[in-house]
């Protein structure tokens, strides 16, 4: 690279430097944020788990309630195994709803975990409670998404939530402060490949 | 509910699991996946996170390369501490370009780390490689996109490999299995909130 080159480049990255710090300065307010991973493409409840994961990094205290998945163990349940010290972990217990076919059983299983969430949230060491799935339970009509949407702002206001799963409503969408969509470019279920264990369970 | 509308409720799972279960039956190749998590939204980098820990739970050897981020201790590095047995995590180490304002280094730490990446990409027992920001050194010409995108697809068949950062260059799209886009519908950025201990970092 020549000299010119160098010296231009230089003038980019400080401009963007002052750019950048000139944002982060702007920035002042610590907050529990509520937090919303959507869309039909794969990452939400991965990245749900590698928040969990950034949090317990910190040694804070975090929960999680799995609204739609079963009992079945899964790769990031045996891993975050290693974190009973800090982690408490709830599932709904019922499997999937089209396993059961059942929705009366279906609704008195996600109304459960909801207690149970509602009970989290008031526990004051809690950082991080993630919410997995919540959207489909919300979804199907299992739980009243006003009462949910009321109930997460009225949380302790340093609480962290993280909600996961397709079709968030539009009144949860409202009352977040960061929304995610995950879209799929490209998914190799439409290739062909299976389900792997490491990738998606 | 009445009894007609638990019946089409029944009904209607039935025909969901149904289809579920020919779509199943028809992926049936197993293989290392190329995956790449892009887009300008939050999530890239957690769901990688996310997906060393669903790995390293079924007990399979992983490995980590940052390209961008720095030496700093992150709450994520701090966790993975805890899978010291099963995982190679290399930092870059020169942070941030905006920062050192060194192009020549840059493009020398992004050489090493790429040289680490590779070796890496040799061991027999790697199940799963994520190259964390890798996106970032091919969007600033850090390193030769059709030699990474070669190299990637010269690499173990069985092995999973996930890259991430904005700019996704589209021989690598192109390449891959999974392209997933996070997309922000709502940052918390913007209403002035600051980067927060187990949230960004």
């Amino acid at each position: 690279m020549s000299d010119s080159d160098a010296a231009r480049h230089r003038a980019r990255m400080q401009a963007r430097k002052a750019v950048q710090d000139a944002e982060v300065a702007r920035k002042t307010i610590e907050k529990g944020l509520l937090m919303v991973n959507t869309g039909r493409g794969k990452g939400k409840s991965t990245a749900g788990f590698g928040l969990l994961l950034r949090m317990l990094g910190h040694e804070r205290r975090c929960g999680v309630v799995q609204f739609i998945k079963g009992q079945w163990q899964t790769g990031e349940r045996a891993a975050l195994a290693r974190f009973d010290d800090l982690l408490d972990w709830h599932v709904m217990g019922e499997g999937f709803t089209w396993e059961t076919q059942d929705r009366a059983r279906d609704i008195a299983a996600a109304q459960r975990a909801w207690a149970r969430a509602t009970a989290m949230m008031q526990e004051p060491a809690l950082a991080l409670l993630v919410l997995d799935e919540l959207n489909i339970a919300l979804r199907y009509g299992y739980l009243d998404t006003e009462a949910v949407v009321a109930a997460l702002q009225a949380r302790p206001p340093a609480l962290h939530v993280l909600i996961t799963g397709r079709n968030a409503p539009a009144a949860l969408i409202a009352a977040a402060d960061l929304v995610t969509e995950m879209t799929p470019v490209k998914h190799h279920f439409d290739a062909g490949v299976k389900a792997q264990p490491g990738i998606e369970f």
